[in-house]
């Protein structure tokens, strides 16, 4: 049996419920979860400053979970914020969607786009293919222009990504879409069903929860976590405020 | 239940059935494996030629894997031969373990080392690299230098692992080791002992066939597979010979 | 006297031997020219499938090539299918005419584009860069949607290819066009021609199969060929079915 | 007159306050300086957990920094810790010594390498190189693993720094040699005799605190500040704990 | 107090004192700026030809200029034309524009377009970028379309500088606008003010003779310049006709 | 019948007419070929000053040579001096030696290393690889440490070419050597002899100023050239001093 424990980079949202849904609905029968959010921090990640103001608890959070026998851990947000800083901390793999989705999306096709919620992220998902070497795979990034709080509207929000994957597909190239937004969770078989509307049947659409849940458990599995060369545990010293 | 079949771009040879034991020992109770060795083609992959002549045999082995009703397949070479062929062919999931191996091995640390079996197979690992766009990760290719059909000496071959990836670490840099043989199943642990005697502890070394089997599960358990856009199905037409 | 054989990748067509013609063509008065074709093989290459089942035969012709005398073998497909496999058979330079055509485009001019015939090539023109590091100077590569065995059409196919090569330099900033299928064989001056008359007199149309010859050529003049350290004689053993 | 806050991204230490003055040393006569510390976060940086820990009350410091009419900030730290998350929410330029010295050293000279303290830095210096662009340009980064609070012995200090200056230019080929910690201030003039007395005499070694000065006083000149385009502010919502 | 002396790479124009008032607006109270122009060379310099023709006197004047003891010079022409010859016959910094204002657009925004005058410059500042190691960070390069010596035209000149700027941020997604001519000098702030009728107030837009008289006097500051070990004293020998 | 100018960038030395017998010696017999030197100049190109003293009576005699009748011509050097102003101003081919070996070593083998005179170019060659994209084929440069006017001690030359040659191979990985300066024209053979003697015999050594002939006969034939695109003519206007 795995034990995996999300961790929502935000305070207790109705959004991170739903979220967690599809974290649940994508995990193995033996594979136990559960979800960790923030005493303190944003109630949405949109920007750096939201990260930065995220990190400190959640590394806290990933600590506790390692402390109560967790076999890895997914922090829910494809800003990967806080992934490094934690990595440092615990033996157990963190894992990161964004990083993971270029990865996977790098295996399944030539190029791949993503489609997120604001354009105030395009250089964050443009870092993350930059520090993971997949510029080259990286056609696009394109947005939906719709905040994280307002992703509840699913039906806008389905027609917004659809929109966009197709420009994705026609326009740039790509012959893979991720979905850019954990806010998104759930909704990459209708956007599938989408494109399929529009003629458009031989690109895959990756949900980034479901393959964190699933890179999870491969992983705990294999006893695989993250080089503790490049994470080494920090130095002991007295941290003022922490 | 999973179903996967893993495909030795080999004749039979009692290398491949020790080598199916650890495909066997990775996969989960619930996952079905099998094997196919091939009817027409090398005993050993140790060149471009090698690779050559096995792959119409490997592809039309993956092609039948899939009327099987296989969920997945994974070609047992770091060669990854016959890979992009056989996806035109099919709509499952064909796994390469060494572009596997290296995407997996850019999550877990900073930089990678492949130690391999020969020589000439380190420009074959430095063009794996230059497709997934990973050469900023790979630090060094390194080779124990014995011929795949000797690797049954298990002695000799992990004293030389175990140097050579001492070598990647200290000299190249490396944080995470990849075995870059298939033929080296099982012996990731023994390496890290070995490594641990060297006081080495904190580089995880990657199995690639454990890995294959992992992301085989994985992408079976999501319905996720390659992109038709990339691999779209040949056009129908008369092949002399096949 | 340069000797050298043009190995068609495919099984006897009428396509090849039109092909055949620019070869000749293309040829120093004291330069023996002869074409083998495949005994067992698809009847174009249009897919990795194509390539994939293509190359043993490939390899078999250009080891033959060798034997007869040859001094140089062009492979007369721009997948440059079987040409590293085969280099390792041979010490006689063999000639991909992708990898030739976009190292000479890339001295000629500044950017380059690919005007080929379908859009399933596009990531194999793609790869081509990426293995000979010339990703920054492929602007585009573009397609005239011909399958290849339509390409004795030639007042569609040069309208196309003119049409995508004014696009491939108005929108794309190609400097330096190259025609993207030794099908095309040829066209080059016609299709200046028709750029000519679109204003554009500015840029050279590379055609493959002229330099292919004009290449093997000046190897051979110099007695210089693949380094047998890049591309070592595969090890003695029995490889059954060949 | 131009104003600049020097924000040390650790809590007052004795070792802030000596690099303070190399600060000072660096400033026009007509520039205001001034140092904030922090009151929450790590005594120093050495990771990624201590640069998490430190981020949020750097920002603040620099919003601060801002309200108090300051022309420009300088995070005095060669991890750049926050830069980003606190350009969202100023105007003013704010510096990250590595990411400038960086692009100094490219100007400078064909290749530079960064001698830091301590090794567990070396991935957080590469990808700083990646971020810039300027991965090229980096040919290493070397370590005098002497922690940052033990810095202030300066005799062994000056003694590893020449030392590994030395081999970085003889074993690596630098060309720029960039002192690779904040603390290391004041001693490249000390570093550039060593090298003399090594009989290299054409090598210049940057202080990244004399060059954020210099470069936070030539934007405040011009009047030029990050773009709002990359670093757009922040949505406004409420964000508990802060 | 500190000299700079500007090099205009051409013969004496009216234009060029009308730059050279830009330099002196620019440069602080304390600094002493001078000019220089050619006795033998071109008017203008828009083209590698010109730029070859320019380059001999060029380096003469930079030579003549420490000899008059400057502590930096600056060469006023957008194609950095002979700064790496002169680097090597002198000890002072040798600023050129093109290259400063790349590296200093990196550090304020995430990617950055030029505009420059004509489409026969492209391929120079592509060539920039590639030097620099900034291809990732620079988007776009557009061009007004007016010759070198007709930018006098003030009302069209700007009107075609917010057009294309407009573009290159709307289409191309700059982040940061560099003017692409040391001809278009001044003009930085009407380009900012034309954004903002158009509702572009997030891009800051670069005046590279400004920034590279800030630059100089930074570097004359610190007493830095170029890497000897880059730019060796040529060897001693006669050269016919100089 | 082609015709073929060499183009000294060096008034007339005895080095000089030494080289051009090389050149000569691998012209086909039916081509023509007849050699111009400088009239301004200096007697070796050993840095960049030098080359840009060169350049401007470079192109000068290229123009001359178009005028002559001339199909192409070979700038005698591997620093590839003003090629490129040339290109803009004839409409024959202008052949730069490094940069046509750069893209034939690449076609050779794996990666090259280049050997050539002094420690001060290497720089040079690195931009050379930069500009053509080749830097992941380039591993290493390496020079003899004798002087241009030095080479013609036949008898040292060699044995720090094969020395040089055999350490680039063995410790830099090098699959295909490049002779890094046209003053060591005719000694391939000679370091291939000198290879054969340390037990490599897998490794082709390219001369450049055979290579050079090949294109430029090549590229005749075809009635190829640059691309005038990226190297139109220069604007009419009156130089003063040329």
């Amino acid at each position: 049996m795995v034990k995996i424990r999300v961790i929502a980079p935000v305070v207790a949202t109705p959004l991170v419920a739903v979220v967690f849904e599809q974290y649940l609905a994508a995990a193995r029968s033996d594979t136990e979860m559960s979800l960790a959010t923030l005493d303190k921090g944003p109630p949405s990640i949109e920007c750096r400053y939201d990260e930065a103001l995220a990190v400190p608890d959640v590394v806290a959070k990933i600590v506790q979970a390692e402390q109560d026998g967790m076999d890895a851990v997914i922090v829910d947000c494809m800003g990967d914020p806080g992934v490094e800083a934690a990595r440092e901390m615990v033996s157990i793999p963190v894992i990161g969607p964004a990083e993971t989705s270029m990865h996977v999306a790098s295996m399944l096709g030539h190029r791949f786009s993503v489609v997120t919620v604001v354009d105030s992220l395009i250089p964050a998902f443009d870092h993350h293919a930059i520090k993971t070497g997949l510029t080259g795979q990286l056609t696009s990034v394109r947005t939906v222009n719709i905040p994280v709080l307002e992703l509840d509207d699913h039906a806008r929000l389905l027609g917004a990504l659809v929109d966009q994957s197709v420009r994705a597909i026609r326009e740039d190239g790509a012959h893979v879409i991720i979905l850019g937004c954990t806010g998104m969770a759930g909704m990459a078989i209708a956007v599938e069903e989408g494109l399929k509307k529009e003629s458009i049947t031989d690109v895959p659409v990756i949900d980034p929860t479901t393959l964190a849940v699933k890179v999870a458990e491969a992983l705990a599995d294999m006893g695989l976590s993250h080089s503790k060369r490049t994470y080494p545990p920090p130095p002991e010293k007295e941290i003022v405020g922490y």
